[in-house]
């Protein structure tokens, strides 16, 4: 399911993505963008605090696989964000991977040829338990396959809490415990 | 002899290394330097090319011994560049690691505590034969120890033609062939 890296590749894919950030930074200073270059790196590290928080759950497996997750050539690009207290969700960890390879196997099948396709996964901590939030936006090819395939998924542990559906987003919010 | 890395810890080195950067680029742009913050992306870039290149000479594990080095609390910094064409030095890998182990080993046993202390590691790759060099400049307990360690290397196919020592540098070429 998940792909096994190797360090070398890590790092290849890593300096990759920094640099791809530097160069927008770079870019912004060279047109006189200095606000613009301020703001960019604000954000990154904002991101790269988002990051530290994913890897200090004591889930090493499921940081590792959402941070490589868009290094493995999907239809649509990954972002993520955590909220809430950090704290040890060990216990989920094997259920959190398997929903999001679920529903990411099932946007790929469904996206349209890759175009501005986006899925902001946000996971919420709220200790007593812990919310997952899906929110895609792009264009599919059934919007009905999706729904239904987001209304059930194959893990035990994972509870559907709420549905929402436009043409061009699905939000679905799922309960673990 | 070389850590075995995981896909996380890689990802947590390489996001603090990069930060660190970052917050060069930031520091210099709160305080109006915009020159000196392009002049530090530049150097960014430069190393990065640096990297690719070593990346590139399908020799991976060389790549990444050299790549990981500073994450494993040496006694001094370790810098690298890359002189020449890029080709496939795989049969001289295991070769460069072992001298590299070797000639470091010896520097972590004979610097002075914890201080500016740093080695400038050159592979020079003449298609023909590849020289190595070690310029290391810091503080060392005994220069004589330092300066046989480094004549008596115990990895075959390397041959020191040269080397210059002075209190506070050592620079030492071998020839790999």
């Amino acid at each position: 399911m998940s792909k096994k890296w190797n360090t070398f590749d890590v790092l290849r894919h890593s300096r990759h993505d920094w640099l791809n950030r530097l160069q927008l930074i770079k870019g912004n200073l060279a047109l006189d963008h200095v606000d613009r270059a301020k703001e960019i790196i604000e954000e990154i590290i904002i991101q790269s605090r988002q990051e530290a928080k994913l890897s200090n759950l004591n889930a090493p497996k499921l940081a590792e696989y959402i941070l490589t997750f868009n290094w493995c050539n999907h239809l649509f690009q990954l972002d993520f964000e955590v909220i809430g207290d950090e704290y040890d969700i060990c216990t989920y960890e094997a259920d959190l991977i398997e929903l999001i390879a679920q529903c990411t196997a099932v946007l790929d099948s469904q996206v349209n040829v890759p175009a501005d396709h986006h899925l902001l996964l946000t996971l919420q901590l709220y200790h007593e338990e812990i919310h997952l939030v899906f929110d895609f936006q792009g264009e599919v090819s059934d919007q009905n396959k999706l729904k239904l395939a987001f209304e059930n998924p194959e893990v035990k542990s994972a509870k559907l809490i709420e549905l929402e559906q436009t043409e061009q987003e699905l939000v679905s919010t799922f309960l673990i415990k």
